[in-house]
């Protein structure tokens, strides 16, 4: 008979989700292990595809195999669709392969008309019931298949009740229900122009074909973009003889959980409502009772339902989220699912479930989602506190965490402030690199401009501070030193609170409670750890944010950006020097007064990662960043540098480039100023000297030249640092271990690593700018259009926020293949913002890399990543 | 004995240049086939490279086989180095692979001491020659071994004349000269602190080291730089037994072609000198009389050149350039080689030797330089009046030509002019867009500033016109209508002339020669046309250009800009009310005001080139490029266009990008605003059925969609611009066939082909976005750096002038395999600048494609590089 199309539960068993979907599957898995599942078939989700591939039709085949199983269905419960002597009702729900809740349509009581409504008020003795179920069928069905809006139906209901002046549904009688049914058929027959279909093979045929239909709605549509399921996956139909939880007081329905998904306690969670049928519970009018009460009302039931559930639990080994309704006494489960639930909740469970000898810790690894644990790691407001808090605005949730603190309007302010012991909250239109100062002062950061990428957002999750930016409703004056948000005007000292998770700003001070980063977290973590092979490392360019790191577990530093260092208040008036020095010698006199400096950064950089690798980037940005952009930023160089202010203009505009990305930065720099790279070079290996000497411990630098494009230009700029580099070592007496690699972020570099891995130690892939490269377009430019982009599914993920694997990854692959030619032990990481992204983890699992370098924060994220990629 | 390092003359062949460098294996060749060649012996190229790497020493094995050799020599002549009775003069040569005239060292009359010195004034019978030829030797021998500057030889020599008061140098006397010597010898002492070495072979020694020195002195290092030439293939050194052509009036030295270098007309061309050494030819000193006077001076040394110069060009079929000596009326070869050539004589020369049946036509293909032959396509100055001219500035040489005509300042006054019938010259500080009116109506452009990929001399050399750029002491006064060189002032309508291919500013007229097309040249490019396989084609953006294009060989239309069409006068108001435009709705009014314009384009473009196909680009640059930027500018287009200024500063703000060549443009405009590629695709298929219906000629469009990354974004707008053609033709009644593809210009376009073929029916390499992206620079960004990598030896070719073989290549050649693997039809085309580049272009050829694509003036250059692609 050729292919299967459709399948009785018992036919089918919970690894067929792909086919059967994820309810099918688990309503066949039920049936085998011989739990109380109303009978019923699942038609598959190639049904779906075949239904689109073919014009939205269904295919004759499949049509008779889906009468077959019909005539089966009837058979087994001895009921008859359309019967009128035992008449079969059911459901028509939708199943796809991946849980969609509530994007797709579902039709209840199907097989009820003025025929079988007659017998069912009399078998079960309840009229009210018989047409009231008809009347909701009649909705329900005219809503899903037809598209007739609810609202219309509701009108008239509402009509009648106000009528008969009633206040509750229930005080309908049969024959107010019945009249309600005959305005229903009209105004089915007024919208559409036929009469409301009463036979129910036709119900049957209209309700399938409206399942596939609805798996490209438009909010199922959004719903897949959003959460990267595919378009083609189509979902099942299972049909499934009703049973009903609103027979009246010895019925009900309910949801529960076998474990709490709020914070993964061992008890089982839930609600339940007697006499009810499941929409009542979800719609909550009524307010459902705590599964627990089900003891006291049913305590048959209850106990029914709780080995029920542990069995499903021990069957699954994992938390379920189930359905279940109780028709006159008896229980019968409706759906069980992995249930969703909160970090925390996973991180419990998972612990939990080990200790119970349900899983192994590989399994727990693979429970936890690494993109949601980044709810952990920072502070949140203490939910008591936040209940009372007034919301003042809301805007991007820039970076994550939650803090109070008083208002200021300058990195001044701020810093000045915050060494009198302030908590400040900086309040600024937006930021630029001079606000650094304030940024490390405050608590947190709110920003009136710029998106998820702008200067606040970026270094804000660096730093891990949190961050709100883009609060367009915030108006602020930068002079008058106050922020207004409608008609509430606040001033320099004023409390607020952050909450750069949801993006929200509060009125005042509202409580923190720390994360807590030991107990059952540290748990996983640690089995993350004995799992992965991939390494994580961190960037960070300061101490500060290296510390954090480390206590995240941070095997090393994979990026350490020496720009930022250079924008410091007190360095920056010698970067200018230096840039506009108008010989070599003014240039070399500017940078040994950063000399000092730098040698102190890594040093306090060193003094934290003690043996742990550090891989230091030569200056990276064009050198036009450096200098002031407004006239009377100029003008004020001028006077405090002593370069005349002509010079200064001429000097900015012929730093001035047209495509920055694509311009004199990187080891290009180095090239043409190899001084700045000496002096660097000069600071690395003194501090790593020094700290050597300090510490006792075997300091070992990685420098890493950056924007690298041909063998050549990194050996030009290699052999000015190893000449440095040695020069210091012979004039300090004393030898240390040190490596010079490359940054592959520049596509002819991956296309020719095997060159490049001649003079490179390692390679570190910055996807940030190889993704830029390889689609050619700019980060800060290509914002408008990839929204565009995501909207006309042209793309299915940002490749800013997933590495594009396709792409971009070829590049990846095609380095580490060609670098490992040349130097089969050569080590591979990844520095772009990539490294936190579990999917791009993986990816770097499998290409083969050493380690993932990724912000602080997002540390644990990535080893527990790279754990699961270990595991798959 | 090992490896043989030493090879007489007679032991080797012509086909040995890579060995003997190309001087030895001539000698060695002349002496096989029975010349006149005075003895003697090369050390390979191979020593010197042996040199380098033993840390500039000659390894012992080597320094035997020299031994060997010159006992054989001194077996051969009966001489002796250093004997007394019968002394060996040798002269020690430099010979690399690849002729670097003037580059590196020579030493003659080596062997020269106190002893021989005598000895060689009693077998001449001329003291005085003797003396001299010893005091040039130390003069020669310290420049070049001992490194002591030539000036302060000749401050001994001068002194000594003047003490004696005489005039000329033949009046020193041999005690004179004698008394020089010592003087020479004590400046070495006093320079170098040793005596000057009187041991011949101390001096041989010391002579073959100091010539493997001279391959990296400054000089050579450029020269290879400058010539492409590799550092690694090092010289040879030659040591041959002096003849000596300073041994009174039957001696003489000289240099001749075997046909004329300057036009190519078959008639012996060079000139000698009587009783002189091959230095004072070269030093200009005396002036040489004309080769044909030989003749007269030696009948009989003039019938044994002219048939030894009829067998050497026989031999080496191709134009040669010697050397020679007569000693005593003897005649001797010291040198042949191919003869350097202008283009003009280049084609001549082979053309005629094909009408001789010396060579075939691929040889004949294979002569003439491709990247030479742009001087025969473009208008020359007539060198008569020339002579004439007064030189008032230079500049850089930005598009090639000659040209004279009256001055205008602005666009709008030089189209007026040229109205009027005037020959106009546009002068302005630099030209934008804008001015583009102005340059089509002038004969040539001078602008101040600019360099050589400025919008002036792209758009100049794109039209084929010339353009000085760059032009830094031309001070413009643009509102007063002056332009001012040094102190001479020219006004609106004086008349200038100028020189592209020189980059020479003149004053008044001077007049022009045409290029000629026709006759040997034609004949070249006609044997080209038989040889090649790859296709021509141009890129044209206007029917003038496509006709220039079609009488220099195009085949077609690779890259049609519609771009530059929006910016003419009649249009850009409409297109700034398109970009501004609030709504779809005021956005496709204003489009339906342009389609007239495009399609008229079209149709002019069409009826030039007939059925040749035309690769039309849908509109590629950010939008802000057609606003104005200049404030003043803003405010007069609000005007203009009634749309308030402070709404256009907004729009002009929002349009604003970081990084323009990483921005939104390319087929990302096309998603964001369809409907501009649906007037585009509708004024495409108009003028096709149009013209088609005008002509009863088939045309057949080729639509390229620009900058794509992903096929799902090809698949887009494609759809877009299919709909539309559908729907034109459906409207019209007129069906056309017409194919869709796709630039590949970003690299993940190259790195999924396979994909992107499944959309395009045609892939064009945009290799300068394409270079842009794999590099990671922008041209307008990366020259101030890409010199620096050029001085520093980082860079060996611009890559912006010659296709990146090794990076950008990669990514073609990935490309086109996986192109062809999904479509095995797929046509392929390369339409960057660089499809005029000869070596590009046999890239091309190597790696599959179908045509290559060039500005119009580069077609013939590309012909013939094709052939000669062909041919290896």
């Amino acid at each position: 008979m050729g292919k299967q199309y459709v399948f009785a539960f018992e036919e089918g068993n919970k690894d067929q989700r792909n086919l059967l979907g994820g309810k099918g599957a688990n309503l066949a898995e039920m049936t085998n292990i011989g739990l109380p599942v109303p009978q019923g078939f699942t038609i598959t989700t190639e049904v779906c595809t075949r239904y689109y591939e073919e014009n939205k039709t269904i295919g004759a085949d499949i049509q008779e195999q889906i009468a077959k199983n019909l005539e089966l269905l009837e058979k087994k419960t001895g009921k008859k669709l359309g019967g009128v002597e035992n008449p079969l009702l059911v459901s028509v729900r939708s199943g796809a392969p991946i849980s969609m809740p509530g994007m797709m349509d579902t039709v209840l009581n199907l097989g009820l008309n003025h025929d079988t409504v007659v017998t069912v008020a009399k078998l079960t003795g309840n009229e009210r019931f018989a047409y009231d179920s008809f009347r909701r069928f009649i909705q329900m069905f005219s809503d899903v298949v037809l598209e007739i809006s609810k609202s219309k139906f509701d009108a008239i209901f509402d009509a009648k009740k106000k009528e008969k002046g009633y206040e509750f549904d229930y005080e309908l009688q049969p024959e107010d229900l019945k009249l309600i049914i005959e305005d229903y058929k009209k105004l089915v027959k007024a919208e559409k122009g036929f009469d409301f279909p009463l036979d129910p093979k036709v119900q049957l045929d209209m309700a399938i074909e409206a399942v596939f239909r609805s798996w490209n709605n438009d909010r199922a549509i959004l719903y897949r973009k959003i959460n990267g399921i595919s378009d083609s996956l189509g979902t099942a139909v299972n049909v499934q003889s009703m049973v009903f939880g609103n027979m009246g007081e010895t019925s009900g329905t309910g949801v529960a959980f076998t474990r709490s998904p709020s914070d993964g306690e061992a008890r089982i969670f839930g609600e339940f409502l007697v006499n009810a049928q499941g929409e009542d519970v979800v719609a909550g009018i009524r307010t459902p009772q705590p599964i627990s009460e089900l003891e006291q009302s049913f305590p048959e039931v209850y106990k029914d339902f709780m080995r029920i559930s542990n069995i499903l639990e021990q069957h699954y080994k994992d938390m379920q989220d189930m359905e279940f309704t109780v028709e006159r006494g008896k229980l019968y489960m409706l759906q069980t699912r992995n249930g969703k639930r909160t970090a925390a909740a996973a991180v419990k469970i998972a612990v939990d479930m080990v200790n119970e000898g349900l899983i192994d810790k590989k399994t727990a690894v693979k429970r936890v989602d690494p993109s949601m644990i980044g709810q952990l790691l920072h502070p949140t407001f203490d939910s008591a506190e936040l209940k009372k808090a007034r919301k003042l605005a809301s805007g991007l949730p820039a970076s994550p965490g939650a803090a109070f603190g008083q208002i200021y309007f300058s990195a001044e302010d701020a810093a000045a402030a915050n060494e009198q012991g302030q908590k400040v909250i900086l309040v600024r239109t937006e930021t630029s690199p001079e606000d650094l100062a304030g940024m490390v002062a405050a608590e947190g950061i709110l920003t009136a401009r710029g998106g998820m990428t702008s200067h606040a957002a970026v270094v804000a999750r660096g730093m891990g501070k949190c961050c709100v930016s883009g609060c367009s409703s915030a108006v602020i004056d930068e002079e008058g030193k106050t922020v207004t948000f409608g008609s509430d005007k606040y001033k320099e000292g004023d409390f607020i609170s952050l909450d750069g998770t949801a993006g929200d700003v509060y009125e005042g001070k509202v409580g923190t409670i720390d994360p807590e980063l030991s107990g059952d977290f540290g748990t996983i973590m640690q089995w993350a750890d004995e799992i992965r092979t991939l390494k994580v490392r961190t960037n960070a360019d300061n101490p500060r944010d290296a510390a954090v790191a480390v206590k995240f577990g941070a095997e090393g530093i994979g990026l350490c950006r020496t720009e930022h260092m250079f924008f410091e208040e007190d360095r920056i008036p010698n970067v200018r020097r230096m840039i506009l020095a108008d010989t070599v010698e003014e240039r070399v006199e500017a940078l040994n007064l950063l000399l000092p400096y730098q040698k102190e950064d890594f040093k306090g950089i060193y003094k934290v990662m003690g043996e742990l690798p550090v891989t230091i980037r030569l200056l990276d940005p064009p050198l036009h960043e450096f200098l002031p952009q407004t006239d009377e930023d100029i003008r004020h160089l001028s006077e405090q540098i002593g370069v005349p202010y002509e010079k200064l203009v001429v000097k900015t505009a012929e730093l001035h480039e047209f495509n920055p990305m694509l311009g004199h930065r990187g080891c290009r720099l180095a090239v043409t100023y190899p001084e700045i790279s000496e002096m660097q070079a000069e600071a690395i290996m003194m501090a790593a000297i020094e700290v050597s000497k300090e510490t006792g411990k075997d300091i070992e630098p990685e420098i890493m030249i950056p924007l690298v494009g041909i063998e050549s230009e990194l050996a030009y700029v290699k052999k000015v640092v190893v000449d440095k580099v040695e020069e210091v070592m012979a004039r300090e007496g004393k030898t240390l271990k040190y490596h010079v690699g490359t940054m592959i972020e520049i596509p002819r570099a991956a296309l020719t690593a095997d060159e490049i891995a001649k003079e490179a130690e390692f390679f570190s892939f910055g996807t940030n700018d190889l993704t830029q490269m390889t689609w050619g377009y700019s980060r800060d430019d290509a914002g408008k259009f990839i929204k565009e982009y995501m909207n006309k599914k042209i793309y299915e993920v940002d490749p800013f926020q997933s590495l594009d694997q396709t792409g971009v990854g070829k590049l990846v692959k095609m380095a580490v293949e060609l670098g490992k030619q040349t130097r089969p032990d050569i080590k591979l990481g990844i520095c772009g913002e990539h490294g936190g992204d579990p999917a791009s983890i993986e990816f770097c699992h499998n290409a083969g890399l050493n380690y993932v370098s990724c912000s602080p924060y997002r540390v644990p994220i990535a080893r527990l990543a790279a754990a699961q990629a270990a595991v798959k």
